[in-house]
């Protein structure tokens, strides 16, 4: 439950940055940003003026947004005649989120709001949400630790002969159980993911996912994570997953073997391992994302693995670790041309991973917070590949 | 598998819906719009001149797109500066699907393309989509076989004590196991759905999901579907899921009771029988989708539960039937104000619901096609509710 003195501070945050760029008020209308400062996810939209109380107008459910959220003015939405009665003549200029914000919301605000004008705060809503406060940062280790418990449990129930499907449905049980909320909210124009990846053969796979693995899946409809193919002995197992417990996320990856493991996917992950704890050591304040990505490419070119890292040769993704929160691909990315510095709080997956075509996909992820001294794990879930008695 | 035949058909229907309203082209960039006429959901998108062959670019990935998709022109997808060229100058006048499209993607293909007009022909995409095609209603019905199998499992597994979560988990981890895809694609701004609704007492709870029933949820992130409330003997369970196979759903709902039920729900539960055998009935083309809600509202209204139907008083949902295919929300909806004729082919999800309060949630589920005998069932699971022993 957010508290009122948590959601104030983020909308002082928010009205620092507003008034920092000339923006007289922010229109919130994506549901996980107006949760972000309401701590309520129903049909609603939220208001914050530069200067001035935040207003929530609520579609559906009114009554449950009064009994979740702290903000003081919360009221039924108007109609759009009314609509403009809500904001005050001098909020000239309105800021929405353009990057999520669908072209027929923004036509119904500009015909709603006469003579403002209208401009993209998708970058400042998303800076603002990269740094988490501890009240979120134990939420995620929350997750990670829901996360963590089912995968040290997978042991107990992977085995040779079953479909990677077959897997995915025993995580995604255990994980429902443990209060798993299924939704793992995606920012990105044309992304999507459900759960996470349960991948043995099929992971070697191009895809549409932003990730280094997109999976096989099970259609040309879900062409993403698990398949139908059968998981055998020697080969890794990849499974990739998002924990969300209270909408904040975790994202951990693991490596399984039933029997042995070729040497070569052995020397990387070894040099996966090495990759991560390099920028682990990195992930200070003021370090530049873009640098820890060039080196994390540089080590891995050194180690003889350059064409594989981060995606098979021709579909290899520029970054090494996301941000995470209440999305999965939230900022800061460790990524080719992001080039800013890490600020304490950032909360970043960070996943070195390695795809070898006719071998498997081989690495580690786990989700940190950047501060003072480096990288804070999440979870002390041990990153060493777990080998099954064939 | 999408075929060349198919999707020619596909594209020639909306190439005359095209010239009819004198769009020069489609540029469809929203994944299952290009997946509807594609038969590949990568990250791509798709020119549909009025007149000539389609053009799908592609960013990722370029072979997965072509070994799916019986489109003869798939391209690696090019520059902003060469975009323009893609496009024929006579292609003046260009539609976007205004709805979901986010406004950084509408700004980049304007600028991309200076000198066109652009227009929302949203409606023309769903409206097309609506009609569904024999081969697409077979995999509705498919859809529909692997949802219902393991909605007739359920006795099997309901106990009383468990927690509606555990109840989802057993749901999930069977759908899952007989190749449920996961995703529940919706099209409409500010919703989404994980899997579906197990809920019993938790489902009397307003929400911001725009259906009769939103259900309590695991957190104010997550305020839909199951929660943590525990399963008692003498009340209502109802378990509404969406089955997604290769794309395509189907949506049902039944009710489970362990022991007794209150004889008023009963009574609500037979009229809800009632208005869907009414609609069924009427479900020919030409027949008004507004008057088929109106009727069914009428029923409940005589039946002594009009302040019930489809939702707890003041956030009754309006209406009593909704298209499903690719998404959960297509067209045609069996609403107050839609005012249009049903086509055949059309694949509609009949849920009359009551939400009573202190009492529980009752109603019935199906997926129908619309045809000259009125509307076919997807399901011949019955619709009668499960008793178990308590």
């Amino acid at each position: 439950m957010l508290t009122e003195t948590e959601s104030q501070q983020r909308v002082l945050r928010l009205q620092e940055m507003l008034r920092e760029k000339g923006v007289h008020a922010a229109l919130l209308i994506m549901p996980i940003d107006v949760f972000y400062f309401t701590g309520t996810r129903q049909n609603a939209i939220l208001l914050i003026p530069a200067d001035g109380d935040p207003v929530m107008l609520v579609r559906k459910s009114l009554s449950r947004a009064r009994a979740e959220s702290p903000i003081a003015d919360i009221r039924p939405f108007c109609s759009s005649k009314e609509f403009a009665s809500v904001f005050s003549h001098d909020l000239v200029s309105i800021g929405l989120t353009y990057d999520a914000v669908p072209v027929q919301q923004q036509s119904f605000y500009t015909r709603a709001l006469p003579g403002r004008s209208f401009v993209d705060i998708s970058m400042m809503v998303r800076e603002l949400r990269s740094v988490k406060s501890p009240f979120e940062v134990e939420l995620v280790r929350q997750s990670a630790a829901g996360l963590a418990s089912v995968l040290a449990d997978v042991p107990n129930f992977l085995k040779a002969g079953m479909r990677e499907i077959d897997l995915a449905a025993e995580m995604e049980y255990r994980l429902r159980k443990a209060g798993h909320e299924g939704y793992v909210r995606m920012r990105a124009f044309n992304q999507e993911i459900f759960y996470g990846l349960a991948v043995s053969s099929g992971g070697v796979n191009g895809g549409f996912f932003d990730g280094p693995v997109t999976g096989k899946g099970l259609s040309s409809a879900a062409p993403h994570g698990a398949s139908t193919d059968v998981i055998r002995v020697n080969e890794p197992v990849l499974l990739d997953y998002v924990g969300v417990f209270n909408g904040y996320m975790a994202d951990m990856s693991r490596i399984f073997v039933i029997g042995k493991l070729d040497p070569e996917l052995q020397q990387a992950f070894d040099l996966a391992l090495d990759i991560q704890e390099m920028v682990r050591q990195a992930m200070k304040p003021g370090v530049i994302c873009e640098e820890l990505f060039l080196d994390a490419a540089s080590m891995a070119e050194k180690g003889g693995f350059g064409s594989c890292f981060m995606g098979m040769p021709g579909e290899q993704a520029k970054f090494v670790g996301h941000g995470v929160g209440l999305e999965l691909d939230e900022l800061p990315v460790l990524a080719k041309g992001f080039a800013v510095p890490l600020q304490a709080g950032q909360v970043i997956a960070v996943e070195p991973k390695f795809v070898i075509a006719g071998k498997g996909v081989i690495g580690i992820e786990n989700t940190f917070v950047v501060t003072e001294e480096g990288g804070l794990r999440m979870s002390d879930l041990p990153d060493a590949i777990v080998f099954l008695e064939a």
